[in-house]
This record gives C-alpha cells, structure tokens and sequence, in this order.
C-alpha cells in the first residue's frame, strides 16, 4: 500500500470514529445545568438559613420562612429528570455526577427525598425565632452531605 | 496651592469616591445567580412540555406530569428574596433585570404570580394526553411573555 493510501485510509477511520463518538456523546448541558440550578437555588436558601442561625445575617421571621418555603418547594422537585443516563462525570463535561448514581438510581433517589423531608421539616419553624434554625438546618446539611460524598465528585 | 498639593488633594477625592462607589455597589451575585437559575429551571420544565405538545418529543404521561410538576414547584417560589433593592440592570453587571420592576414590585409580583396560577394549571391535565398540553402552555407562554415584555432588557 502507498504511504498516501495508508494515510487515507487512516484519515477515514479516524474520521468514521469521531463522527461515532460525537453521535455516542447526546447533548445533556440542559439536564446538566438544569440540575445545577436545582443546587444552587438550595445553596441561596441554605445561605439565608444559615446565615441567621449563625448570627452573620440579623434574624428576620418573614425572610426565613420564605427562604425555608423555597427550600422546600425546589427539594421537592423530581430530580430524575434531569439525571438521564450517560450524563455522569466522564461521559460529558461540565458536571460532577459519579456514574454510581446511575447504578444505584434508587438509593440516589432516596437520598434526595430525604432532603425534601428535612428541607419541609424547615418551614413550621422557621418562623419561631432563630434559636430553632439551628436544629432543622442541620438535618438538611445532613442530607446535602449524605448525597454528595457517595454521588459527587470532589472538586478538581 | 502648590501643584505636588493640588495633585495629592486631587487623589484623596478620587480615592474618597472610589471608597464610596465601592460601598454602594453591593454584591448582588448570588441574588441574581439565584433568579437566573429559576428562570433556567422553568425554561427546562416548559421546554421538556412544549417539546411534546409540538410533537418534536414523544409523549410520556409521568415526563409531563413530572415536568409540570416541577414548574408549579418553581414557579411557587418567593422571587422576592432575589430582587433586592439596587440589583437592576444599570446599577450591576450580569442581570437584564429593568429598574422598573422597584418601580412597580406589587405589580412585577403580580405577574410571577399570575405565572405561578398559569403553572399549578398545568399539573392537572399533563397526564391526560397531548392535546391538552398546548392550552395549559399557552397560558403558561402568556405568563412569561408578559413580565419579560415589561421588566427585562432585550439581549444585547
């Protein structure tokens, strides 16, 4: 074979394997930044919370029991629709979703209930003075941890 | 007054200004971040329905129903906490948010309202085939288009 030919030809395999792998790797940067609303939505309302439970922000019953309401309406959102499989860390860029999520869809799930229960669990109290934030904030810390040591990977 | 003093005068006003713009510009990001990531997850939610209304998604009655479900959830939250005074276009960087909406906040809250009422509707009859997808939509579009028409900057 000519060097021309072998250079063709390897030409035509690279670009028949590309062109397989960008048909593989379907588009999820809407799921992907979609979910990563869903985060930093929890991560605006935990900063109000916690914010006033630890005395950085002055306590206000009103605004704490919106944020908690908000909290809890975005916790109870259902999330698996922005999971789709083959958007894990190492499929697609941009996310760090462990793949383990998608071999344990249900555990995964679970752990995201648990944290619309300790997120409504926020709501009646939130209200009642600052020294009952505390308490409920740390259950929803508990579930945001539980979640992201198993399904997320460290930052880079 | 010597030039060197006049030179050392001029730098302590414009450092005094500086100080003070400094001060006055505070630090909305994470109130925009947050309203932004709202709009994100109504925009996934609507575009998941109006993919299946307009036929260029399949139908799937749980995807509906989980989609309008997530809209009615995000669209009940209390947007207020993310419009604080001085976050408008114009005063920061990274928002169309118009100056008008604290001109008019009862009304601007009104229309997020009226989205909340138009997304609630949606739930019922997501799971009851596509036909009755478009209507609810149509509402929901409605919604939209009316706050965005008044109290959002075109992209530039």
């Amino acid at each position: 074979m000519s060097p021309f030919r072998t250079f063709s030809l390897t030409l035509l395999i690279a670009s028949t394997l590309l062109g397989s792998a960008a048909l593989a790797q379907e588009d999820f940067s809407n799921q992907i930044r979609a979910r990563q609303s869903v985060m930093r939505l929890n991560g605006f309302d935990i900063g109000i919370l916690g914010g006033m439970a630890s005395g950085k922000m002055p306590y206000d019953a009103k605004v704490a029991t919106e944020a908690a309401e908000n909290l809890a309406a975005v916790a109870s959102v259902h999330i698996d629709l922005m999971f789709p499989e083959g958007s894990a860390a190492g499929s697609v860029e941009g996310t760090r979703a462990k793949p383990q999520i998608w071999a344990d869809m249900e555990d995964f799930m679970s752990k995201w209930e648990a944290l619309g229960g300790a997120a409504a669990a926020v709501v009646p109290v939130a209200g009642n003075g600052v020294e009952a934030l505390g308490p409920a904030l740390g259950a929803v810390g508990g579930a945001c941890k539980a979640c992201h040591e198993k399904y997320q990977m460290p930052k880079s």
